[in-house]
């Protein structure tokens, strides 16, 4: 196991109880299970998974974690207190440790289910407490922080990008005799990747063969069709390292193309350069995503999905490249996006072209170098 | 893509449509997306991921998904609408086809999260619509008719089953010469599991060589740590065949064990056969349970999870085998649960053996038949 880097989950907590001294919320509660994820629980104490975790206003933490063993190894906080001592009861929990903690008002995150908050909210009510739940609250903020990276988080999405690329580079070679087995290929990323020292993947490996890459997340995500057939292939996975993940996509063309293809892919290439020429801080990525969403217009198409997104300890995460997401804050320095254009055809397949891009002053670095490959 | 069971799927759309008119409900508006999983609705139309899905009292669906192409291919519903038509908005979907459908009186899944339910029930309301948002309705509902098995689906948990069995009795072999790095024997199984014809795996395959096997779901789930090195070894995976998963785990002994190991090998084994004899259409989840725990107990013992759990189209469902689930009904027929006792210590490591049974008249038919392995 790692060591735990104390100072920065302390910053991070401390940060948190900021907040809530703003906010004038004596804690908040976060949940991380597996009915409901919420990444922010590593994000602020390094438990990487199956916990609830209480910040409070004086910046106390408790974690009450399903493994305690995994806990004392991995996380930072003032107090362990296993969730099975409240029967893994979610309210039994929040009940005794908030009560515990003398809380009066408190946020407890949005993430939870409807009927769970009510039932929460009704008990922390019955003993004289307040319970807040509430969009743009302390999960929104929690994304806040989260969306510039600060040195160490950008380390490891370096890290990623570096072991994605080393990977890219190295399927023309895999598949220059021939087409694979779809499973083949996604199983050279994943022995790939451990060999290279990442923590895992960032998400299921999505290859599609060329009768498969119509669809946006294909289904089942692999198969044994053969990947690399002529047509258009298109492989999509993330590289994790120390929580973070990288998300590339690499379009591989073979053989003759017809003319639909062609077009797709030329689209899906202009609008990569355009979005890359237009992507900087300061700029708006619902207007960066508009621009591109005519620019596919203007050609014929449609693009079913994001422009991109962020990245981080989560796959998706702010800000969104999005036209529909008019109101949301500008590019800035130290962000991570995803830039991921992409056209799908029922019968000619899909095309998507996807990097990582650091935001820097005046525009963006890569950590990713895929292109849309060709094969004979 | 396999041609879509009609029938099947008409059966269960017309199931639930009873339960609306027992409800004296309109609709019923479930969503699986990337922020909540819900596997109810690949249950009732097939589309296995990203929609929305409205069933009426009259029987009609309407699926909602985000990608169109996908739906045509696997989904049976009355109609389709993509949810970019609604740019993507949860409430302007609901809205829209709910006064479309001329519903007054409607249920919304109880896993959409409190803000998100607050304004849905709000937006609904202004439109005349009551919307009933709780525990215990429908997706309790649908998770009960998910509990008893259809023939069809016993047809694929077997299949999974025998996969699974396959790639486990290839593992002592795999590391008869020594141990391996955790990924090696990952990717072995993801590799066997797509040759043997798995629509995928059902969830992360957790692999802990000794250092680590004390986590019950180890973290990060696959490291290059020597797997079958000298103690006790764990690998847990899952393997789906038409969206249902198995759930077996196999503990690895090797070498000479020091006297708490085997105690704990010995405690599991007993609790293993202990609840085999108990589980039988007709007692009660959570006595077994308590018998367990009582016998890990009565050792020294304390088991830090779940007896076990039903298996289906997720990995977790009901029945859930556990001493706090005091008034959950009666074993029945046609159910498949993963037994799975487990004892874990900082230091000795892990021990969990775990297969899937199947319910059936006076006890159980094991679909998997892992055993604790013993390696010099």
């Amino acid at each position: 196991m790692s060591s735990k880097p104390e100072s920065l989950y302390r910053g991070r907590q401390r940060a948190l109880a900021a907040y809530l001294e703003a906010q004038q919320l004596d804690a908040v509660l976060l949940v991380d299970l597996e009915e409901v994820r919420n990444r922010s629980v590593r994000y602020l104490c390094g438990h990487p998974q199956d916990a609830l975790l209480i910040i409070t206003a004086v910046g106390r933490s408790i974690l009450i974690p399903w493994d305690t063993i995994l806990a004392e190894r991995t996380a930072v906080s003032d107090q362990v207190v296993p969730y099975t001592d409240f029967g893994r009861d979610l309210n039994a929990a929040a009940r005794t440790l908030l009560t515990g903690e003398k809380c009066t008002r408190v946020e407890v995150s949005e993430k939870i289910s409807y009927p769970r908050a009510v039932e929460l909210i009704n008990e922390l009510a019955s003993l004289g407490m307040e319970a807040v739940c509430r969009r743009g609250g302390v999960d929104a903020h929690l994304l806040e922080l989260r969306r510039r990276k600060e040195a160490a988080e950008i380390t490891a999405l370096r890290r990623a990008g570096e072991i994605s690329d080393a990977i890219c580079g190295e399927l023309p070679a895999l598949l220059a005799s021939g087409p694979l087995p779809e499973h083949e290929v996604a199983i050279f990323i994943e022995r790939r990747a451990r060999e290279l020292g990442a923590e895992g993947l960032g998400f299921q490996i999505l290859a599609a063969a060329p009768e498969r890459s119509f669809a946006i997340h294909t289904f089942p995500n692999i198969t044994s069709a053969l990947f690399g057939a002529p047509g258009l292939s298109l492989v999509d996975f993330g590289i994790r390292v120390k929580g973070y993940t990288s998300d590339a996509t690499v379009t591989l063309v073979r053989g003759r193309t017809d003319a639909l293809q062609e077009r797709m892919v030329r689209a899906v290439e202009e609008a990569y350069a355009l979005a890359l020429e237009l992507i900087r801080p300061g700029a708006y990525p619902a207007e960066v995503a508009r621009a591109v969403d005519e620019l596919f217009a203007s050609r014929g198409f449609r693009m079913p999905h994001s422009l991109g997104h962020g990245i981080g300890l989560d796959t998706h995460e702010p800000p969104l490249l999005r036209a529909s997401v008019g109101s949301s804050p500008c590019f800035e320095e130290d962000m991570v996006i995803a830039l991921e254009p992409g056209l799908y055809d029922s019968r000619a397949g899909g095309v998507r072209w996807e990097n990582d891009l650091l935001l820097i002053p005046g525009g963006t670095e890569p950590l990713t170098h895929t292109a849309i490959i060709r094969l004979d």
